[in-house]
């Protein structure tokens, strides 16, 4: 929702919270997660650092809010982690697919997808999207050696967003989204809870 | 092979097979694998058609020349589909490792999904990377319904490139291969040959 707050103002008419968001998304691009401090973001948009708190709340929410997507992952998983890890592989996917299978919402996630291959946002993915915003929420859901399972799991599910929506092969964009729940779930439910080798 | 023939040869001085596969890719880049024909290549290359199935054979086989990879998938797979769907899984993990964490190869592959990722080359992995160079394999693998299992297989091996080699996610490229081998092995051979929801 956040980083959507802009819209509706008249191009031309940046207001501050527009400016540091864009200084945000700077500094991340430039100095990383950890390189980037609320200090800094509002030293660069020419604001006070309360001020970058009240807009956006903590770094992690910055980050998230410069992502520029319309939804906040967190939110969206916090009821698959609430229900625990029985069943979690296909709720997670359920879940997953209700927000990349909305056409109001894809076109934004392809496009952070397609730059997060291209170019050295890749670093943010490593640094910042897998540790502060997907992986305590999945490692919330594992039987055991989170630092394990979780890339496991997220390895399968960023294939199916290569596969379904950014290259788009044809059988996968064309399966019905419960066929998707009930051929890769049972295998995300197996790499949160079953043995690992 | 055929794709690093011309290397060796001094910079400035460009021969006939370099210029075949120059226009061969122009061709596939804009007008797809369906819309490249041989003849058309060798017009635009000014030379016979005789001469660029001499120096890359099909047009499957110039698709594959064009990819610019230094190995032939179609090579690599064939002793993993001459041993047919028992532990297949495993395998097909195995050999693909043996290749992806060669570090003389692996470069040019992640330029190429990079480039698959970043742009229109997409068009060509749905029209003629996947049925053309490694689906027939692949379809010789599964129980039945391999317009079903083949993009599952895809989508997890793609999340395992995605994550181990494009945005290198530290804990997946710490994984020993053998490790990946045991853990996602089984996952691929469920999805060529369990009961399929």
């Amino acid at each position: 929702m956040t980083a959507r707050a802009s819209r509706g103002r008249r191009p031309g008419a940046p207001d501050t919270r527009a400016e540091v968001l864009a200084a945000a998304r700077a500094s991340f691009a430039e100095k990383g997660f950890r390189g980037t401090t609320i200090r800094a973001v509002a030293a660069s948009a020419g604001v006070d650092p309360a001020l970058v708190h009240h807009y956006f709340g903590t770094k992690d929410d910055l980050f998230v809010a410069a992502l520029q997507i319309p939804v906040d992952p967190r939110e969206v998983l916090a009821p698959v982690v609430a229900a625990g890890p029985d069943g979690a592989g296909e709720r997670l996917l359920r879940t997953f697919l209700g927000v990349w299978d909305d056409p109001e919402v894809q076109p934004a996630l392809v496009a952070l997808v397609r730059s997060i291959m291209s170019d050295d946002t890749g670093a943010l993915v490593r640094d910042a999207f897998i540790p502060v915003v997907i992986g305590p929420a999945l490692a919330s859901l594992v039987a055991d050696r989170p630092e394990a399972r979780v890339p496991l799991v997220v390895s399968q599910v960023v294939g199916l967003i290569v596969t379904r929506y950014v290259v788009a092969i044809p059988p996968m964009v064309a399966m019905p989204a419960e066929e998707v729940v009930a051929r890769i779930g049972p295998v995300l439910q197996h790499y949160l809870t079953d043995d690992l080798p």
